[in-house]
This record gives C-alpha cells, sequence and structure tokens, in this order.
C-alpha cells in the first residue's frame, strides 16, 4: 500500500489578530520574492515535530511570545497554483492583546507589519481565503464562548469590551443592551479602578471572571444580541 | 530550505454520523490488524487529489454516496504511537439521513457496522477523540445553523426533530418550549400529510425551509434552548 501514500510538503500559515483602538488587525511579513505582496508569517514542518509546535515558533519569531489563544483552523491546499510541489498548508490563527507583545528583531528584518482587516493589500496566493475563514471561526465561537477576551488586557472599559465585539462580529450593538446582558451574565466584574491617562471622562475598568466563564459555554446561557441595524 | 520540508503519509479519516429512532450513530468498520478493534473508514491521499475528494471516495465505496454534510475537522498527529511512520490524519465528519443509503458490498466486506454513540468499542488508535472532537463541533454549530437537519429525512415529525437536537446535544429538551421557538424561527413548515405505518397517534410532517434557512445564521436570532435540568 506504501506507493499509494502521497508525500507533501506541509507549511503551517499563522493569522495573528491583534487589538488596539482602532480596530480589528492582523500581522502580515513582506513577502520575499515579491516585495509588493505580503503573506502570512508561515514555517515548514520538521520531521518529529508537531504543527502546534511549529505555529508556537512562527508566533515565537514575530512577536517573541506565544502563550496566548493559538487553534488549528483547517487544511488548505493547493493555494498557490503557481507552485509545481503541492504543497498543504495547515492554518492558524491566534488572538493577542498588542498591548503586551512587541516586534522582535527578527519580526522587524522580515518587514512585519500590523494591518487593518479594512485595508485591501495584496497578498500572494489566496492568503485572503485563510484570514476570512479564521476570522469566521471566531466570529461563531464568540456567540458562545469567552474567545476574544483574548484580544484585550487584563483590565478594560465597558466601551472597549463592546468596541472588541463590534469590531470582530462587523457590526454596530445596542449599547445599553449588551452592557446590560454581559453583566447580568456575570462573566465581567468592575474592580473600583478607573482608567487613567485618557482626556474623556474616566472609565469604570473590569476584568473577566474566568471562573464564571463556564457561563458562556455550551448548554448554557448564550449572547442573544440586538443589533442596531 | 528543501531540506526542512518534511515528508509524511497522509490518512483521510471520515467520523459517519447517522441518526435513527434509537439515537445518533457512528460507521464503523472492523481494524484488518486486529479483528477484536474498530476503526473509522479512512483511506491515504494520493498524489494531485484534494483531501475532500479522498473523503468523497471513503464515503463512496462503503455507502455509495457522498453528497451529504462533509467538513473537514481538524488534523490529528501522532495517534498510533505503535505507527513507526510519522502520520497525519486529517479528520472529516460526515451527516447522513440514515434512511437513504444502504450499504454497499465494499462496505459488507470490510465489516462496516453502524454503531450508538453511548455504546464502548476498543477503538484504534485515538480514533474515540476524533468522534469526539467532531461531535462537539456539531453540537457548537446547532446553535446558530441548520446542520443537523442533514440527519433527518426530507419530510419529518416534531418528535423526531426534538429527538435528533435531544441526541446531538446529549440533553433532555423543555419540548413545548422547543416547538413554539423553532415554529417561531420559522424554518420548518407543516406541509399538510401526516406519518403513516405507525402504530400511534398520526403526527403531522415537517419540511425544512431552505429559504429561511439564513434565520440560523449568525447575526440572526439563534436558538437560546431551555432545559429540562
Amino acid at each position: 500500500m506504501n506507493n499509494l501514500h502521497a508525500s507533501k510538503s506541509i507549511s503551517v500559515d499563522c493569522v495573528i489578530f491583534g487589538f488596539n483602538q482602532g480596530g480589528l488587525e492582523v500581522l502580515l511579513i513582506r513577502d520575499t520574492e515579491n516585495e509588493n505582496k505580503w503573506r502570512l508569517p508561515n514555517d515548514w514542518l520538521i520531521k518529529n515535530e508537531s504543527l502546534d509546535a511549529v505555529a508556537k515558533r512562527v508566533m515565537n519569531k514575530l512577536i517573541g511570545n506565544s502563550s496566548n489563544y493559538v487553534s488549528q483552523v483547517k487544511v488548505f491546499e493547493n493555494l498557490d497554483k503557481t507552485n509545481l510541489n503541492q504543497t498543504i498548508i495547515v492554518g492558524y490563527f491566534a488572538l493577542i492583546n498588542r498591548g503586551e507583545y512587541y516586534m522582535t528583531a527578527e519580526g522587524r528584518k522580515t518587514d512585519a507589519s500590523w494591518f487593518k482587516m479594512k485595508d485591501t493589500l495584496e497578498l500572494i496566493c489566496d492568503h485572503h481565503a485563510i484570514i476570512d475563514f479564521s476570522l469566521n471561526i471566531i466570529k461563531e465561537k464568540t456567540l458562545y464562548s469567552s474567545i476574544i477576551f483574548n484580544l484585550l488586557p487584563e483590565k478594560f472599559t465597558l466601551p472597549e469590551l463592546i468596541r472588541v465585539y463590534e469590531a470582530v462580529l462587523n457590526r454596530k450593538l445596542e449599547k445599553a443592551n449588551f452592557r446590560k446582558k454581559i453583566l447580568h451574565m456575570n462573566v465581567i466584574s468592575a474592580i473600583n479602578q478607573k482608567q487613567y491617562g485618557t482626556s474623556q471622562r474616566a472609565a469604570s475598568l473590569y476584568r473577566f471572571n474566568f471562573e464564571n466563564s463556564t457561563e458562556f459555554k455550551l448548554n448554557k446561557e448564550i449572547l442573544n444580541f440586538n443589533y442596531q441595524d
């Protein structure tokens, strides 16, 4: 049966999402073969290595850490039609709080940059498809899990939390309704501390209640959003 | 860089779920190397073939058709610790209405059988993990999509629909509440026809409204179940 076994090159491509006040962003590097194009950071699988290990290696190289929410997306095939070798790409996505990470020297060398989701860049192959597919998974998980808290710092304001939800779902939320629901679910707590360093009226800070995070889990109450439009 | 590229054997393993009155079942074949063990049906990727094509081939071989809901799950690695060759398993799951398919001659030759989810069989490697992972994806998608209608025939009764939801979610639902919600969502319609061939009082038949299936989609109303316990 061995003659049927296919040999392929396996690449792990990572969609690293970060959030800042401007919205949702993705970390891209300049393509080495065509300097006008950008690509997802990637690396090849080495014998006896796990796919998760490759994803962590890719993240470490660029932002010096990988202790975030990292998840396999799916296998993408034949994305690069110009490539004569049949390559299998295993997509991964990660969610990080941008404030906690700095670009490494290696990251700066590869011209790594954060790009807003709405910026239309020329990406190699169908890397847009891997980004879109990842974003859809995150949108879905947002309905019943605490996944997007990984984009926030430990302490955050309610307006920041709403902005994260709006950025990921790509919709405007009814703010009062959202506030009521999320507080009712008891998954965030006010920490009796105000945000500082802002010119506006200082907003109260909240933190995520890890002990109550099962509230988000399947079979429990789920966020049933009301949208403005 | 070519010396870094790993060569692996890639297997596509399929979790085929079916539903009958007894509950949710999965199609397994007897392992050829150890006749006391069972395994997921699988096949190897051939050069220039897509993973989806392998999954369809596996299903065709056993049940003569693959025009169902078929979805890639994720890559599972090193599941067979006794295997000296590093194998990558791409998991797939499929949902079929058992009434529409018959086991093929090839299926019968490989000793393929349907097993109830709660039966504890000895499976090779960690095939249980692939089944559990697939079932979790289906449970999640059930909250916001019409995925489990693929397990039902075109015409079904409300009790059948509730049994499918209960089998997949592995929980008892509040029947009156479920009935009210699903009818309110307008995703199923009564077809003015009764079930026959049953000794009980004939139940009304319904069909799924494909044109309204976006009701289930993200950003729309989602099923917010009430459970009995």
